[in-house]
């Protein structure tokens, strides 16, 4: 474009303009940059390389801009192709000789570098609210329903009852795990950049720590060349949406599972289901599986950026460019996924009866039969064995393990006596009474510290 | 929507209605889908399955709705969620009890099928072409400079000589290899999905051929709920895709190590190239650079699919909604790279000096050396062995092959006689005189056997 | 390693050689590189280019060194780097300066390529075998439980009635087209590239067209740079890999929530399931989980594939190396997967009373009442409408369709009357009777079909 | 296996215990196995859950054990399918009942869960130990080359002059911020799964905390599902060291472009080069390449994990023992790659001559130019574009700027006097003299920062 073309006889190919554009996409940095030039007009007025009153027509000219952006009326004109471009171009409009001043001791590298820093500060934020939302959401449903008890599944097979609750804590420590993600990320991000000029460094006496203060960072870069090619805390906040939206695709797996006719454990709102074209009698978990689905596109953006910096010499390489629209897809899903999520388990139904239901189907409390022959004094390996064969029976005779007799667990173990009934799905809750375990006491108090830990 | 909401007593919550919404994107089919109404009416009509005034009703309707939307007059509401119910109620608003007909035996699931498949139809005719378009340019250019001279390289070092146009048509047969994949592509899309219904067929007397002949396909879906949940096609495009853009990748990391000041090797031309912000001498291959760096986006996308397609259980589950915005990116950052890469090469200048200059520099005829003993009778290995002597002397004397005398190249082969100076880079390129070889009178024929393939 | 380190003064350092090593992997290649060397040893002496005497000693010593890998005696030096490397110092040692000729009119380049080649061409023919070998189950289980009915499912809601083969037969097209896409890449793979030397062909009278003949392929590669940076075909079979594991993943789904408790629609068989180490009731699907996991492993293979491939200047770079381990993952895992999910398939039993229970649980005819009122001269939207209203009143009342009396059928449409008590599975089975459709006679003729198509 | 298919009445079929064993891949682990399950057995016995004797017996029989498995006396059968059920079966062998009480109060989930957290804390300390060799490889040649300049380049093209060592700090940065992104790893790894049980905790009075202080962890988990289902720590590493990779693919690019003849920049020790089978005169840049090549298994890897884990339901899936070869890989790659590249910086030799010409090549001092004109009280638009527009006449008059006259300066401006010709690459250098910049004593205070957080 005009204001870089200088040495240029001709204007970009009208395809190359299309193709190498980025103004389409990055205008959502519109107010990043302007908050970025602002601060850097300032500092280059404190420092006397520009005037301050070129500075003060600069600034009040970017503050008109942002206002005629945010109320529709700035023209993004495709051959500026990009943001930075575009608002320089209207603030030398405006202020013709001090805004052809704002780019000294600056460059593109270090604009955009700077611009992209402070955006994904600001996402990070939202980004953690989000997730407190969501996990609001799970820890109000889990306490609303202390004492449903379903079953805990391993290969999708019943294993040993657990508390709903308990389940739901599960997902709650996920995403713990992921705001820590988050707190990391931001850390990494909230580095300034600016005043690292093309690559170089800059040949004014400019002050780093002012802008860095200015625009709220706690820290400066330390390498030039580093500071315009480094885009890891990008990777950082996709890699950490990845395994955010995996989680994510792991709690809808299971609501698409549980609204299912054959479970029929939950109820979601209608608010949260479509209906089909087709089947009037339809009510999907669309949502769910919408978020189950969109775990591939933000794997697929990670994998994409991962690409796209491999391989590339120091230090700017325009390649780069590629970073932004992969990066803002991939905040605007995870957020919008964490978003509707955390309405969905908001307005969950349980049908706890059928959860009661699915427990005492089966041999769930087979575990619990082993240990009690330990507890009688066998080996936890022989224990295991005696218990397969007494279960393997009980199938083949087609009865539950309260149907069988006395006689029919001595069979297997002359340690089995008259106590051997009152194991229930109480006892074996009540049981697993240690750390992080399923017995209602340990579950009331992991809500306790998980209420806790939300409302810091 | 209420279209399909009958069921229901409460509308989606807004942010789930944002959410799940696709009508911003797949308004891009509102031509396939059009199309695919307009079939299905006429089918309906024939079978005597809706009355032939209806049919024609619609089929008008649906052209009106065409003109509506290429010239802007039509109204994409979010709320009518995606593209074939905005068309369908529009319909409706037109036509009253004839477009309440429309859906009949049809589902969305076939529905979208159809359209996603006469899109990706249209879209490898577009591909093709665009490969066919760059082939073009590359044979061009390689045709202009038939007899310039570069160093072939392996691991970046220099190597053997070779002929730019061989190596150009390194490039032709890659995008040969790419058109054939795409080919076989448009075969397994080119097979019609209509009446497979929500998953199970459609107890109505429709004709699946007779759509098949309307819209141009070669053959019929076998199994209907294979054909709700198929995407195959879609992923087969992706990995071609991929592929491709591989090889457009390699292209441009060549492209931008020929034009730094080190090789100099082509000087791109200006409307191809962009300036810098700061630095004014600059001259950047970035149009090559993007290519590069949109190779992530593609791979990404391919990866996104697949993660997204991943477990799926059958038939249709709303996860496949993802499929598409995903694979419109594709298509068009594919296309556009091969655009612009086509108008990059057709513009490309060599400055065929510093290429050949290149080719004089460090020991390039070694390998001609090992293959002169050879034809004197030495054993390749031992040949081999003697040559790296030779050279490693020759570099450590600080001379090239030629400035050896006699004496030093009898030092390590006693095979060495006069005619060893015979040896030049002419000679090497004439004595690869082998199908696929480097030789210009094999190069001039693949050249011609190129731009034979290329005018098919 | 000292055959190629001619000019070097010492050697690699230990790291190096490990870091850079291939044979503790490439030796898998020893049969391909064998049987490359022969036919080139013979076309060296039918073209005069050596000695037919050894020509002979060439060929009778590398039959010995394969009979001694076979048997367990040739030992793999990790200092002779690769496969080719260690079967050439081998073949010197047992005869001297015959086996020195070998390596005359041919690189490690062209013959890394042409055993890659020999060796993708025979995994194709296993994979298509094995491919084969599934379809056969799963069509010998759908032609055993013809009859049975079972949900047909979208958003794992229950949708339509279908039969069990009919689903079981959407399986069968999908392996139909990853046979398709095999194939499709034998043929890309079936070109022979030796005689492209290094990458510029070579100075020696060769016949590539009798080392095709011999060696058994359809053609021979057209650019010798090309035919050296060529990996195309492995990204082909990787990407045919993936989309056949995504196949397999859906499958290894369905199967696991089949087995669970709440579905129980079928039986594994004991030889493919396994217990826990603690739960002594367990039968867990693993075999159905880890292929289902295992498609991961297929995605990151095709993917780690792409990357290294990505911006790599012609002709060979040493990070091609990177495509054998990945490749050779690829190929053991899918074929593994094909054969035990092939076994699994043919010993899994249908809990066929199960699959009829859950068909009569809801409102699975809704959509046939909604087709009833169009032949009965509803539009088909009014007809969706008025039966939505009805399910959700029958839902509230806890009544199946079948309770409901004609006068409240006819609240919602006047058009109902007592033949709408006719509706049945059977029905709704037996209307489908569409191509591709699920009615009984459209299935059976489908199970034939894919009968005959397996027996060619 | 026989422990655990007490309900079985027939074995695995072969090719099934072939695809679901794990011990040719998981005995890696048997040193972790061993700490776990020793500590195990400790707190048994405290907590009075098994005899102190049987616990010695247990204690002893591992140790003799691990002896057995480091002197390579272990026979590690297939059938024992894993690791944990290998050394078990020994143990028992060994001490009979005792060994058959150790399972108690204990699942293969959580063991397992264990044993991949103690591995994955020592390797990221091994990690960690060679991230830091490889920065003072890259400090020590940075260290050493203090005065030399080479051209920074953006998009490749030549742009300004900086310090190399500069230029190596940028290296130095990146992967500081790989340790960074390790350490937050290491903290996320630090908990302690086990007492998590199968999934729902334990009915046994174990003592957790002891466990935790034991096996030197900082904490213990709070949620027995989430303990035996998360993988978060393994897909932190796989993500961190790709982005260890990306940055070693960046350096690997550099190092062989900067060893083509045509930048001639550095010499690479032999040690670190390899030859050509065919070219006697190769040196090539192998290490650097397979490094550069690696980086696709590492982000294969990282996609291949986070595929594996997509929409998998709570608690434990077999899909799951799929994250071990694909992390172990990762944690050999990434390690080995760190380890040759410490050895290849650390000997490798600049031309710094070489480096130097490039520096006076083309306009690399047009920016500052532009910078001379604002300093004369232009504005860096004007100056930006006559400084374009000066390079353009110069380009075409074929001189270096050296070489106008003040003329042909004044032309453009006629800000410029004699002492534009003061500029050079050392007042270039010099004026970048701003936190983070080229200049020298910037550079020199950045090297001795760089040591000293180094020697920490």
């Amino acid at each position: 474009m005009s204001h870089i073309r200088g040495r240029f006889q001709k204007p970009a190919e009208k395809i190359v303009a299309d193709y190498t554009q980025s103004i389409s996409f990055d205008k959502r940095l519109y107010r990043h940059d302007i908050q970025g030039s602002t601060a850097h007009a300032r500092m280059l007025a404190k420092q006397g390389i520009i005037p301050a009153a070129d500075a003060e027509l600069i600034i009040k000219g970017l503050e008109e801009i942002r206002g005629e952006i945010e109320q529709g009326r700035f023209e993004f004109k495709p051959e500026l192709e990009d943001i930075h471009m575009a608002i320089e171009a209207r603030l030398i409009e405006k202020t013709g000789e001090a805004g052809r001043k704002l780019h000294t001791a600056r460059s593109r590298n270090d604009q955009v570098a700077l611009d992209i820093r402070l955006y994904t500060k600001d996402e990070i934020v939202n980004t953690l609210e989000r997730l407190t939302a969501l996990q609001g959401s799970i820890l109000t449903v889990a306490e609303a329903n202390k004492a449903v008890v379903m079953p805990g599944y391993t290969h999708m097979q019943i294993a040993q009852p657990v508390l709903f609750p308990h389940h739901m804590l599960a997902y709650f420590e996920m995403l713990s795990r992921d705001e820590d993600r988050f707190r990391a990320c931001y850390n990494m991000t909230d580095v300034m950049p600016l005043g690292s000029g093309a690559l170089a460094g800059l040949p004014y006496p400019i002050d780093r720590e002012f802008l860095a203060q200015e625009l709220g960072f706690k820290a400066i870069t330390k390498n030039s060349i580093d500071a315009v090619s480094d885009r890891d805390f990008m990777l950082e906040y996709e890699a950490a949406a990845a395994i955010c939206m995996m989680h994510l695709s792991r709690l809808a797996e299971e609501l698409v599972i549980w609204t299912s006719a054959e479970f029929d454990f939950i109820d979601l709102d209608e608010g949260y289901t479509t209906g089909s074209s087709i089947m009037p009698q339809k009510k999907n978990p669309d949502v769910a599986e919408l978020g189950r689905g969109k775990t591939g596109r933000v794997y697929g953006n990670l994998m994409g950026l991962l690409t796209t910096m491999k391989g590339l010499p120091l230090a700017y390489d325009r390649d780069l460019q590629e970073d932004k629209e992969n990066f803002f897809d991939t905040v605007d899903t995870l957020q919008s996924s964490l978003e509707v999520f955390a309405g969905m388990m908001g307005t969950m139904k349980l049908k706890s009866q059928n959860m009661r239901r699915a427990v005492e189907r089966g041999y769930i409390l087979a575990t619990d039969l082993a240990d009690y022959l330990v507890r009688k004094g066998e080996s936890f390996r022989n224990a295991h064995e005696a218990v397969g064969k007494l279960v393997s029976y009980a199938a083949g005779a087609g009865k539950s393990l309260k149907q069988l007799d006395i006689k029919e667990y001595q069979q297997f173990s002359a340690r089995f006596s008259q106590d051997v009934y009152e194991i229930s799905v109480e006892s074996s809750l009540a049981a697993r009474d240690v750390p992080g375990g399923t017995s209602p006491s340990r579950v009331n108090a992991a809500l306790k510290e998980a209420r806790q830990r939300l409302s810091k």
